[in-house]
């Protein structure tokens, strides 16, 4: 399998606009307040979701270039592979983010502890049974 | 932004060919060991992942077709929003586990905990500090 082609099933608003404001990980600001908005061709997909305390949010890291193999971490000073570390610069540039959920109003989900900046392209959602806060 | 493209970054070795063979989660089988094959040119990512002992492994559900935005999940009998479950035919049909990291051996990872069908395509590995066995 060469190639795969994904599309995002919505949008993530964060009130982070640039990079140096988005926390380092959704649990160290677990009151930073978002909205994952489906597109509406996809809400069907949401029915029951309302029963989870927790979510994990796939997303992608869209404004990242070229993937690295090697960074040196935000809490850390010397070069590192990039798959021991969570940084965007990655292959695929996806990320993970754990979430909590707040309300549910139609296709919109509001959520605590986002770590994205506004505008992130969502790829998935999945219900989180065992919390990893 | 429309479509994403992605390429997998190596293969996942599982003791688990057909479908009805696969643990339901990975915590349901801590004892199932697995091997995540990193492409080489990728390796070179991996330096420093030995210091985890948990790892959150991305990956491709390869063998499904058109996704579902309602599904019946594998311990239930009634439809549900795919985003409120784990179930593999969902838009983008990415899936995430925690395994346990045994060893590293160059470019290949030795896990436990694996829930993946032999030959799954590897989109990613992130290290996971507060575990969610």
């Amino acid at each position: 399998m060469d190639e795969i082609k994904i599309k995002p099933i919505g949008i993530i608003h964060t009130p982070f606009e640039n990079d140096g404001e988005a926390p380092f990980q959704g649990r160290e600001a677990p009151e930073s307040i978002g909205r994952l908005e489906i597109f509406p061709e996809f809400a069907e997909g949401l029915d029951g979701i309302e029963k989870f305390e927790y979510l994990t949010v796939v997303f992608y890291f869209h404004l990242r270039g070229k993937a690295k193999l090697k960074v040196i971490p935000r809490k850390g000073n010397e070069l590192r592979g990039v798959f021991s570390t969570r940084a965007p610069s990655r292959p695929n540039h996806i990320g993970i983010t754990v979430v909590r959920l707040i309300s549910v109003d139609g296709n919109i989900l509001t959520v605590s502890g986002v770590d994205m900046l506004d505008g992130t392209p969502l790829l998935d959602i999945k219900p989180t049974i065992e919390c990893c806060k």
